[in-house]
């Protein structure tokens, strides 16, 4: 055990994701020995980034104004949206160059186990975005797991009614994995190869 | 790629020790999702650790004074000196509860490929510590790597020529492992079968 503040420390990195205790022993004992002025920049970053970033107002992607870079880039084809489940998604995505649409982040997939409903993600949000007629494709970009199956399959029943073409990226992605963890060449081939639902 | 702000958060977690690009990325997300007040709170404990946690001026450990909890405390046998490698090393001893005696932090091994010799150590320091006669035994508890090894028998070649035990930890230990990682058992073994050179 250490003198109090350095245990606290330690317990507060411990309780970042993918973080366990030897792993925030070691990064606190980094923290010790790096210069006073990083350590201060670290630390300034964090409130900064927690005040300044926030997701935006039409498609939930992360931002630093009230609609993202991507939003607000008029190069974007607005006819095609893109429905992920996290902002990280996003970012898995933009790097494959693939796809010059804009994105709808849902916040999650619905999970019975989790206790995570259609009503807890931004499904409402997305009908809305599609009332104008704008859109003329929804591509399904959910996990390829159970949970990211399921919110697509939910996702596109109730698409069907409207005169709106509803693609799903193409199986070649690993099943069962996350999409963030995909690599580029793999992510954009499913893109290029999505079907029609 | 996010805005900027946002992938500067991710680069400096990356710069952390054993945080790779996804993690960082997965940190800076959980960050922006985790409540302000405790975004504060980790913001502000990097600094306050930084400033007011140094180094134990007598054995090298951490503390928040002078000198370290260890030090202070006088129920330790001031006897027994436990040389290891590194402020985590004590922690990991004192978890055995197989010790009560003090500790010197070294501060690294030696190792000519990484240009570190003798003289970078705080050797000296603990030659002053043994001047007195009040230390009886100093335990070598460098890691049971080659740079620990080298350190152990630099150590016990210095000190043949003074009135005092000197041992190493039983081997037991994983050779070629680091000291921090082994679980308390084995570690409280290594102690008790601590071997005379």
């Amino acid at each position: 055990m250490y003198d109090g503040i350095v245990q606290e420390l330690i317990d507060e990195f411990g309780r970042l994701p993918g973080i366990g205790p030897k792993s925030a022993q070691r990064i606190a004992f980094h923290i010790l020995q790096t210069p006073s002025f990083d350590v201060k920049r670290l630390s300034e970053l964090l409130v900064e980034v927690r005040e300044r970033v926030r997701f935006c107002e039409i498609c939930g992607n992360v931002a630093e104004q009230e609609r993202c870079a991507i939003c607000r880039d008029p190069r974007r084809n607005a006819a095609l949206i893109c429905v992920v489940e996290d902002a990280k998604d996003v970012a898995a995505i933009e790097r494959t160059r693939e796809y010059r649409g804009l994105y709808h982040v849902l916040g999650g997939a619905i999970s019975p186990i989790a206790g995570v409903g259609p009503d807890d993600l931004r499904i409402a949000q997305l009908m809305t975005r599609l009332a104008d007629g704008t859109v003329q494709e929804v591509i399904l970009a959910t996990n390829p797991n159970l949970e990211g199956e399921a919110t697509a399959s939910y996702l596109s029943r109730l698409l069907t009614t409207m005169q709106i073409t509803v693609s799903r990226l193409a199986s070649g992605l690993p099943v069962g994995g996350d999409l963030e963890y995909a690599d580029e060449v793999t992510l954009g081939r499913a893109f290029e190869g999505r079907r029609v639902l």
